[in-house]
């Protein structure tokens, strides 16, 4: 028996959380039985869309990716020192049995990073990087020539999502949050890039896009996208991955002017996307991601910060958006 | 040269139309060069999606299908007598050359309805049928035992809809805005059948439809369609074929919850969808559709009303939804 750390919702969100919704408490991890292992947390994902207290009840545990190394195990397939992912949420240790649950728990082993961090497992090389990768492809299907808008730009997913419209022969416009990130979205090659809290949209969108917007990848819903459907193209695709602008709402949405007029005069697709760890063609997705990565045509930042207790303060930093890239906790 | 009697706009629509929105004028129509031809409308369609003053400006045509026959002609494939349809607008007599701009014409010969009226060309057999046998069919994508529900059920298209997804074994769920129009769509089989004017949504969803809603077929748009999205089952399918509900307010659309959230999480599918009879697929479509009619499996409703100068008050009473099936002004 040994003990793991927890944080679990001290206060359902109601607007902006702050640290205060947040508690950390201690829980019993048993030993191992046959087919189980215990692994302990190395890195940590906080992501405002798994993270929401929409997915956790009042006392229980925050959700969320980690990469963890199995410390004692009764499975042959997982020995000591294996490099897993899995949803196990903000604990820094956890019996896992392999057999249980397999959809909720979404285990994977790390893959072979060629002696990069296994932290990327958790943003380019995870859910963000095949996030971004399929629901481009899947969702907007960009072509060659089309104009491909990414909000939430700067973003663990945003980024990588402009970098592969860019290497499909796209023109990208980009939309961050402050000069820094917009500085380093242009960096990785991205056509126009806009602070979208300092312009005008409208006025944005009618020059870097006079011929209007074919493909357009919202990580950020709310006004922002409602203002864009207004700049697509007939027959337009629009892939729902996130929600920024929403997720301290909860069920209490601000009102904003209904899309589903624009749908229906320009014969938009608006899809919503995420992607499992669990699913056929995720190991695959994230091949091709790191051949990219080698080829330098998809770059990546990560924000580290360290020690467990920091992640609250780290998840409040998702949430304001402040950084460019993903956030990752380190134990 | 001949006169023609055309309806043209007024005043553009701010809020609910009335006949002032509408003016009556003559307009010459010249005779038929080599390659021409002049057809007379015998029926035409008023829709609230074709005809709203957002698609004409000030003092052009209302936009619209009409029914009509070859009266003159210069081209040996239009013989005089020809029944075809076209997107002439609401003009008692057209001067047509079908090389000139066919994908605004949308000119095709009335098929062989076996008897029935060509006026069907219009509704069931027309725009109308195929966008509900496409919409279902391509946006929806229904399987047997799937949940679909319709809004806008007694229209021209929903009706249809209903119909064949009770041929494709989906129980059916239809939002009707009157008795007598519900006690109809009850007759042609569908499963549920709410007037949304006069029930709780959300009570009538729980009770019909309590393992959720998988494919929803949407005439309507704004709060009602917002509400339904609360309902529908994971990687649910949204086919945007209408928005009654914001037909009036051009670019004011009052405002409500953005569905982006309920999108995202729920990975929905929602799109805006409309046929064109220029497609390619138009015609093998409506010969499903008469097969249908013919074994009794799809039927219809006509509200024919008499004279061209009914036009403004047959739309009227097409925009406020208050009688069941298509409306057609016979000439």
């Amino acid at each position: 028996m040994m003990k793991a750390k927890t944080w679990v919702i001290a206060k359902l969100f109601d607007g902006e959380p702050t640290e205060s919704n947040f508690r950390l408490i201690e829980e019993e991890v048993p030993s191992p039985k046959q087919g189980e292992f215990v692994c302990e947390a190395l890195y940590l994902s906080v992501s405002p869309y798994e993270s929401s207290s929409d997915k956790a009840p009042l006392g229980s545990a925050l959700m969320g990716h980690q990469v963890s190394r199995v410390t004692d195990t009764k499975n042959s397939e997982y020995p000591v020192g294996t490099l897993i992912q899995c949803y196990s949420g903000w604990r820094s240790r956890s019996l896992i049995n392999p057999k249980e649950n397999p959809e909720a728990l979404k285990l994977l082993k790390v893959p072979n990073l060629a002696g990069k961090e296994p932290s990327l497992a958790l943003g380019v090389m995870g859910i963000p990087g095949v996030t971004a990768y399929r629901g481009l492809l899947e969702v907007c299907e960009p072509k060659a020539g089309d104009t491909v808008l990414v909000s939430g730009a700067a973003g663990a997913v945003g980024s990588v999502v402009g970098q592969i419209a860019k290497i499909k022969g796209c023109k990208v416009i980009g939309f961050g949050g402050s000069k820094e990130k917009c500085d380093w979205l242009k960096s990785l090659g991205f056509d126009h890039v806009f602070n979208y809290k300092e312009v005008n949209l409208d006025d944005a969108l009618t020059s870097a896009a006079p011929n209007g917007v074919d493909c357009f990848f919202d990580s950020v819903g709310g006004e922002v996208s409602c203002r864009v459907l207004q700049h697509m193209n007939d027959l337009g695709r629009v892939c729902v991955s996130g929600a920024m602008s929403s997720y301290n709402y909860g069920d209490k949405q601000p009102l904003m002017p209904s899309p589903f007029h624009a749908c229906l005069y320009k014969r938009l697709k608006i899809q919503g996307f995420s992607v499992s760890s669990c699913d056929a063609r995720f190991e695959e997705s994230r091949t091709q991601i790191f051949k990219w990565m080698n080829e330098d045509k998809v770059k990546y930042k990560e924000e580290v910060q360290e020690g467990f207790e920091k992640m609250p303060k780290a998840f409040l930093t998702a949430l304001k958006g402040k950084v460019a890239g993903k956030i990752i906790v380190k134990v």
